[in-house]
Formats: C-alpha cells, structure tokens, sequence
C-alpha cells in the first residue's frame, strides 16, 4: 500500500484525487490546499481525509511515499525539490518544469535519492494514442511521413504563459511516445492578439532526419473546438479524432506507391485507394491507468515511459519553442550531443496493454 | 458579343468552354489543344466548333477578342504575351505565371496595347468567399485576427511544380481578395517525402502589421480531404467548410472581450458563447459568374479586381514562399516599395453581388 | 428546508443523490436499496448519509418531507401509495406506473393527502427542449406539421418491458410538454427479435385533429446511437441532435408557401430555403433544474408541469401503444371524455426560463 | 448494335441519353418529347440527332429495338403496351405502372412478343446497395432482422402522386432485391398537410415471416436532406449514408449474442462492440453499369434482375401502401397464392460483379 499526499486542488486535483481513490495500492494521506474557499471544498467532498494549507505538512509527513504535484508549472521546481529531497516519489503535472536546467536538476536528485519521478503526460494512457502506438510499432502505417495536429478553441487565456506551453505539451508528449527517431530542429511562430504579452495562437513545426515532418497548431481563440491529428505513413494512414464519442481512429489503406525517381518524373505515381477501419479503441479513463501504472513503477522500480526524461524532453522542446518565436521563427536545430533527446522506449510500456 | 479562342482542353479547359457556351454575349470561334486524342474528342463533344493544334491559328485570327489560357503554367508566359501582343484580351489560369518578372511584363505589354487580363481566381466568384468579404467589409467580424487554412487530400502529384504552386493560390488569391491590408512577411516550410524534388506537405505563414496571421496547411498526402478555413475577427469568427453541401459557412458571436491590460494580468478576460448562424450563399457555378463578370469587365472597360497585379501579388507570394522553403523557412519580408503588394479592391466587385 | 428519503441506488439514484446535494433547501435524510453490495457502495460514498435496506424506515421516518423513487417500475405503485398515504411528496421516475388505473389512484390520495407528485420527466428540463417549447410558444415555428424522433442504440435489453417503454417516454414527455393539442390516435408497431415476448425494435404513431403527426422510432439493435428529431412548422423548421455537443439545435427558415387549391394543382408551391440558426441553449444539468423546481413548488404550493397528470397521460400512451402492438399495429383511437389527455400548461413553466 | 429511342427528355431523361452515348453496343436513333422548348434544347445539345414531338415515330421506326420510356407514370402503360406490341424491348422509369393490373399485362404481352422489360431500378445498380447485397448473400450479417431507411428532405410536390410513389419505390426496389424472402404483410400511415390531396409525409411498414421488419420513412418537408439506412443483423449491423461522398457504407461488429430463453430472462444477453469497417465501393455512375446490363440481356437473351416482375412486385406494394394510407393505416396482407410477390434472384445479377 503506498500513502500519497496530494498538492494542489484547482483544476486537475480533485480528478488525480478521485482516481487515486478508485485504484488499488494506494490511500490518500493528506491533501493541500492554499486557497481558503478549496480547503472548505475538500472538506465538503472527502470528510473523513485529512487537509493542510501548508505543503511542508505532507513533505515532512513520514507516512507519506509518493507526492502527486498538481499546481502551477512555476512552483513545480521548488515542491519537487523539497518532496524529492524528502525520499519521495512525485508525480507531477505537465509540463514538468518552467525549463530545462530545474528539470535536469531534479533528474539527478531523484536519481540520488533513489525515487521516481512520473510527469502525468495523461494522453499516452488513453486508448487512442495506445492503438496509434501499437500500430506504428507493428509497422501498421509503414514509416511516418508526417504527424499534423490541429489542436484548438475558445481557450481560457493564461496569465503567466502561452498556448504553446498549455496546449502543445500533449502532441509534445504523444510524439515522444510514438516516434522512436528525435527531433532535428524546430520553428515556432504565433501571434499576441490582446497585449498579454503571450501568444494566443501559434504553429510549431519539428524536423527529423528522416524527412518525417510534424506540425502543431494550437489557438485559444477558435470559434469551434478541434483535435483533429493527421498521421501519414508510407504504407497507411489514419485520422485521430479525440472529439468522437467512438470511432476516434480511422486507418485508411491510402497513399501512393512510387517505383522510381523515373516513375515520379513521368508522374507514374500509383494511388491507393481502399477501405477505411476503425479499430475499437479501450476507454478506461486514461489518469486512472497512469496512477495505477505509477503504482506499479514503484512496486516494481521500474522507470516509467514518462519518467523525468521524458518531461525533460518535452521542456526542452517548448524552450526552443519560445526561442524561436522571439526570433522571428528562426530554425532552432537540436544539437546532436543532447542525449536527454534520445527518447527511451522501455519495454515497461508493454505492461501497459 | 465576343469571341473567344480557347487554348488547352486538358482537365480544366472542359469548364471554360462548357461555362462559355452558356454566358450571355460570348461566342467560342475556335478550341487548341496539342494532343491529338484531345482533338478528337473536342470534335465529339463539340462538332460544330473548329479545332486547331497550332495556338498560332488563335492568336492570329483577327475575330478574336479574347484567348482564353488553359495550360500549364509553365506555359502561360510565351502564349500571353503572343496573346497581349496581338492586341487580345486574355483570361489566363492561375498561377499567372512562373515568377513576377514575366507577370510584370505581361501587366506592361497589356496596358501598353490597351488590353485587360484576368487571372482565374475562381474561388473569389463563389458565393462562399462573396459572403465571407461581404461579412469582413460590414465590420461584422470585427478586426481580423486570423485565417487558418487546412487544404488537403490525396492530391495528384505534380511533376514540375510543389504542393504550393499547386493549392496555396486559391488562398492566396482569396485573401489578396478579402485582406485589406497587405503582407509584411512570409515564412514556408515543406518536405518532399518522394524523392521528386517537389514538397508535397508544405505551410505557409504570413504576417501582417496589425498582428493578423495566416497560416495555410497544404498536403497532397493527406487520407482524407479537408477544406476547412478559420477565419477569427475580434467581434465574431466564421468557420468555412467547403466541402459541406448546405451551411459552407457558420459564424459564431464567440470571441473575449479584453477591457484592459490589467483585465489581462487578472486574467479578467470576458468570454462571449452566443448564437451560432450560417447565412445562405449563392450556389451558381463561380466559373460562370467570372466569366461573365470579365465579359462586362471588356464591355465597359473596367479593371477586375482579380487582374494581372492580382496574379502577380499571388506569384510573388509564392516566389517567396520558395525563397522561404530553400532556407530553411527563414522569415522572407516584403520590400516596403513594393506598391504591387498593395491589393486593389476598385468598386467593381459590388457588380458582383 | 425540506427533508428527502431516497428509495432505489441503482443505474439513475446516485445521479438524483448527487443533484439533491447540491441543490438549495434540500437534504437528504435517509438512503435505501435492497441490494447489500449497493448499500456497501452508498456507505462509502456517503459516509455521512445514514442507509437502510428497508424502505419503511424512510416512509415512517417523520423528518422526511419527500420521497423520491427511482426503482423499476413494478414497484412504483406500491412504493408511491405508502410515501403519499404516509403524507409525503413524491419524485418518482418515469414511467409513472404500470398502467393508467395504478396512476389515477395514486393522484387521487395525493390530492386527498395535499401532497405534490412530480414524475421525472428530465428532459423537459433540458435547455434544448426548454428552447423548443419557447420557438413553438412563440409560434417562431408557426402551426406544427410534425414532430419525428429517432432514439436508437445498442441498448440495453430490459426483462420486464419492451423498447417502447424503456425508451418512447422520453419523447412522451416531450411532447406532452411541448404541443397544446391532444392526440386523437395512435399506432404502435414492433417485433421481438430474441424471443424475449418483448418488442426491441418499435414504431409508434401519433395522430392530432389538424393533421399533425408524431413519429417516434425506437430501437435497441441499433449499431450506432442516434438521437435526433424533426420538428416540422408551417413557418419554420428544426433538427435538434441531441449527442451534438453544441449545436443541439438548428432551426431552418425552409417550407413552402402554398397560395391556393388551384396553386396546388398547378404545381405553383413555393419553396423556401433561406437561412440557418442555432442558439445557445442552457447546459446546466436538467435533473439539477428540474430537483430545484421540485422544491420551490413544494414551498409556493404550485403544481408542477411534470406532475401525476402529465405522468398519467404518458402511461395512457404507453398503455395503447402495447394494446395496438397486440393487434397487429390496429389504430387506437383516444376516448373525448378522457380529460385527462388534455395537458395542462400551467404558466408555472415559465418560473423556469 | 441496339438501336434506342427515348421517350421523355424531362428530369430524368437526358441521363438516359448521356449514359447511352457512353455504352457499347448502343445508339441513340431518336428522341421525343412533346414539349416545343424541350425539343429545341435537344437540337442545342445533340444536333445530329434526329427529333420528334411525336412518340409514334419511334414506336413505328423498324430501325429502332429498344423503347426508353423515360415519361410521368400515367403515360407509362399506354407508351410501354405500345412499343411492346411493335416488338421492341422497353427500358421503363420506375413506378413501372400506376397499378397492378397494367403491370401484369404489360408483362403478358412482352412474353407474348419476346421481348424484355426493364424497370430503371437505378439503386440497385449502385457500388453501396451492390456491396450491401454481397454482405447480405455471404451471410456477412448474418439473419436479417430490421432494414430502417429515412428518405427525406424539402421534396418537390408532385401534382398527382404522394410522397411513398415518389421516394419509396427506391427503397421497395431495394429490399426486393437484397431481401429473399416475401413481405407478409404493410402498414402505411400518412398526412397530407397542404391539402393537395396526396401524403407529403408517410411511413411504411413490411413485415417478414421470420420476425424480419422494414420500416420506410419519406417526408417532402423535412429542412435537411437525410438519406440513411439501418441494416441490423444477428452477427453484423451495417449503416449507409448515401450522402456522404466517401465512406457510403459503415459495417459494425456489433449486436447481442442471447445464449437461450433462461438466458434472456435472467437479462444474460451478452453484448458485442468491436471494430467498424467501411469497404471501399465501386462509383461508377448506376445508370451506365443497368443500361449496359439491359444491353448484355437483351444481346444474351437473359432476364434482368430488375425485369417486370420486379416492377409489378414494386408497384404491389406501393397499392398496398395506398390500401393502409386510405384505411388509417390498416395491416394490409399479401395474399400467399401471389407467386408474383416471390422475388427472383437469378444468377445473372452476378454478371454485374
């Protein structure tokens, strides 16, 4: 049984809370709050749960293993240093960090203290980008072509931060996950519509050695809400869309089959055309797979797929991101000795399905 | 009446001539098309109109007014200028021509002999885009944001041209069309996944002074067809799906009010989510009324509004948008003196509607 | 402050227990259900609530001023005579009972006792449905031509009952909300497909004096899930798609305008096809509206919209239509002197807008 | 090489005549029309075709061996006896006749002279309804239990037939050809809202010996376009939406698997949800592919699938339907002697595939 202590109870906690209680090996010891209106709240919904408004009441607590960080990406570093300095486990909300020094920092303090850190890139639990990930791996689609995302709606405007880093971090983490090459270079472009100092509306794109491109475009001030993600492989290609209530992956058996330099220039390119199929995908909440993976991690001491490095990697991309805007979307290439690019792809993940 | 030569039957002259037949005031005299297989089945389809091989035959026939340009671009300049120098008047497939040298040069010998050109901007004459400009002239949408295109499918590769040159006009010519103000800069990436030389997913992104974007997704790899535009104002947004049968238009009263920079650090932004509204749009066929619309151009001499300095403003975004995509898509600014930027948009267009 | 005793914890309870929690002046004293596991779940839900397997504690409990039940519906007419004999108000769910004399009976003690029903017809206290009686109150719509439902899905097979009544009431309830004038006829069609002696797939067919038809198409076979009506006026019409998670509503400035007799035979109908709108309709959750409307009619003595009456007529629909599926889809026609298919509109409907 | 002549260039018959131009082994020897305007447009459009106002010209032409009677249904039995009587093979737009009786003699006298029938059954030509019946026929569904069609939208008025004459003889072709059993029995109910004396909105019902149900929805005053049919089967469920340009047919994996009588009545149905598949279909034009087989059968002696037994069958049902319509809706039974109502599936519908 591992005892968790859980920071921060805004948007996303009450969701790690209710999951947390619906998975086996785990109790929630303490919950934390700063807000004075949300500790009444939690006090309403979980009465028999003991609440604190100070953190360092969970960070000391000696019953406490794991601590799930759930609060503005600013304090992540500090309350993660302290928990992790402490022995404990963290899970943490994406992104992991405000950049890439604090996560490598606490890369190397959990490594010293022997804990396990997991960054709650929820996407890669569901259902959907699970099949995707099993049917690049099965070489279903053949080798990519490109992954394009349009991932937009009239979003609530952040304060302290872009569209990039609230919405990108989700294609960021699913690309980690599903494309075994890295990265080459980046160019991210957006615009600020109302003075907040932060793009609303931004387009990155990612270069691989393999000629494999991929695109994001994120926007908080669309009229209509779409997460719509094209992926193109040479052999097949499908449609990922995370608004349907079911059929959210199509696979159409489409694409051109080229012979030779000759053929393309005769424009002898040969077109496929045939049926679509909508795998059925599982639809287990993806958090509570996560949580209960994590659980397994620890019992097992095994790193998780979205360990540090993982948020490391995902950090590192929105950094250059940011770069390339207040450049005018300069090309920011990746330099080859950063092996924190290199995503690890461990057999864990298989324990998944 | 005028009379009309039409040279090249390929995959769109069939349209001009099938459009021809039914406006008022036009007569096709004769048909040019180099390939034999071609020329016999214009004399089927059309027995009672003669047929030529040598374009000569066209632009040397002194009872013709107008030639009209149905080939490929590479193409256009040569039989243009024969066209213009013979003292006709032209209506020429887009893209205009194959760079903004041989479009200044046809704008110059045209107006030297007292000729108009018309640059097929076809999708300026459907009622789609007629009603979008219609929305952005009232000031319904409010100051433009952004235009966000997707314009993909499982596209004909091309031999001797990339994706852009082959979807990005009928954007390009639309915003030259419904954009006031003009472009300041330009960035384009791509990649070619065949080997053929030529991208064939590429993204274009212009920035104007006012912090208006646009972003245009072209793909000819794409599984499924899309030809969906955003189209953001501050006080309303659209969302233009082409492809619908009915409601090809919706508009949202959806945006954020933003009182004040203060409202923005408080993160007091104010949302709006009313009604949602798809007004009526002309289904004529855009090529007829085009072609009409020249027709009365040529009778009562005025300039269309998508004339040579339109084709040109198109072919000098998409040279640039080349530029862009050789380097790495480095941010391509427009030269300042260029008045050729500077759209036009004469009255002429209100005969439209 | 009134006092609630929840009797049945099954599929619908715990949606009625978490909506009474959080609406004003209400609180639930007691919680029952027979099934032990159940129990165990509402204790761990609720630890705070006390629980009884015995319904008696909750009907002979003098706190208790209101009894909601949401049990099969075989047992509602014992479970609401006890509650109404025993003084209490009721909110039970739909279908009110078994059959029409069950439901007469219990509206005649509750008037004896002064005690309010209110049978749970949600969706009349659902935004979309809400805005459909407004368009038709303010005769937007003009003079009803038809109302055509469709309900299918892959649903769950029920022991005791057939598709009709598992699924028809929700569009019973409608429009008896929704349409002044009293059904004349019915026919019910249908066919049991697994040999359960209970129709899974259902047609029902209702006719009014001025020549207005109801259709409803039930179906639990169904592979995909369909929820989507047409509501057909002289003036105007709507679709109202309710899987859509915005736009549930869509209303079409389409008809035809019919002159005379004469212009009838002469072919002369005009045809309208102008524009599209879709409101914003209230999202908030209806049972949460329709708990709180309970209850401040209970205060202010009001009889709600939702009460026995409305309850019974849709028992009487129900009951026909199994008498017409018995005679081979034989038409059914509704007795004049029964009253009580006269729905009452009482403007207390508009306490809710 | 057959020569035609077609009778009725209206809506429907310059199809016939543009689809005869492109098959082999056909040629178009005269068309007829009795309208003067029409005439001269056929002069525009086909001037090397000869022209008649007069029908008798082709009925007395030897040169001439098949008759398209492409006219309103009341002139069909006069037209069709006719040509039939001169020896020459008919092509008949559907509704066959205005009744039974015709149809039957209509067929007499064709044996009589050896010649053939063929009603326009285009549907049945179709790559969607060709795929469903292939489905069908490889007990790919298994047992059939519903086939639900909605066929509706803002219709033209017809001046002297009712919405089921207009829009459900597709549908009745269509189950006469994918069904092998023989209705037993038809209910139809309907309204006539503008007093032209003929139903504009109605609803069939056929019912099938072994529990199997078609249930037929048309409407001429629905404000969207829908054209969806529900295909449910003891193994598969298919859904076709004709409208959608791709992906016309969706086959689920799902249904219930009821194990026996105990089991349903403990409520132990087990339920199956698994992948969905849409098969490409074949979109060559459905009327080529029927004219081109009239052709081979005519060339082969062979009885096409869509002779006139099929048109009689077709027209049966629709004077059943009229039969209900006239007593509210009535059960209307097939009398079991009617060997015409027993379809044939010959096996030269394979010729197709």
């Amino acid at each position: 049984m591992l005892n968790f202590g859980v920071i921060g109870f805004g948007y996303w906690g009450p969701n790690i809370v209710r999951n947390l209680i619906s998975v086996k090996d785990a109790e929630i010891k303490m919950i934390c709050d700063v807000n004075p209106d949300i500790i009444t709240r939690i006090k309403d919904l979980y009465p028999h749960h003991s609440v604190t408004s100070d953190y360092l009441d969970i960070i000391n607590s000696p019953d406490i293993d794991v601590v799930a960080i759930v609060t503005p990406v600013s304090t992540h570093y500090a309350l993660a240093k302290a928990a992790l300095q402490a022995g404990k486990h963290i899970f943490i909300e994406k992104p992991f960090t405000s950049n890439s020094k604090e996560a490598q920092e606490l890369i190397d303090i959990a490594k010293k203290n022997k804990v396990l850190i997991m960054v709650d890139h929820t996407f890669i639990f569901t259902g959907a980008v699970r099949k995707i990930k099993e049917l690049i791996d099965s070489n279903e689609l053949g080798d990519l072509y490109y992954y394009d995302s349009t991932r937009v709606s009239l979003g609530l405007f952040q304060q302290d931060t872009n569209v990039i880093w609230d919405l990108a971090p989700h294609d960021l983490a699913i690309i980690d996950y599903i494309i075994k090459n890295k990265p080459q270079a980046l160019i991210a472009q957006g615009v600020d519509h109302i003075g907040s100092g932060h793009e609303n509306i931004a387009y990155i794109t990612l270069y691989y050695d393999n000629s494999l491109i991929v695109h994001i475009n994120v926007n908080w001030l669309s009229p209509v809400k779409i997460r719509t993600t094209l992926i193109g492989g040479q052999k097949k290609m499908l449609v990922w869309d995370d608004l349907k209530a079911d059929e959210k992956i199509k696979i159409y058996d489409r694409g051109v089959n080229v012979e030779s330099k000759e053929a393309i220039n005769k424009l002898l390119v040969d077109y496929r055309s045939g049926d679509m199929w909508s795998p059925r995908v599982d639809y287990q909440e993806a958090l509570k797979t996560e949580l209960q993976y994590f659980i397994d991690c620890i019992k097992t001491k095994t790193t998780p797929i979205n360990d540090g490095q993982s948020g490391l990697r995902v950090v590192k991309m929105l950094e250059m991101a940011n770069e390339s805007l207040k450049n005018e979307g300069r090309l920011i290439k990746f330099k080859d000795n950063e092996s924190s690019m290199s995503s690890s792809h461990d057999s864990s993940v298989l324990s998944l399905t």
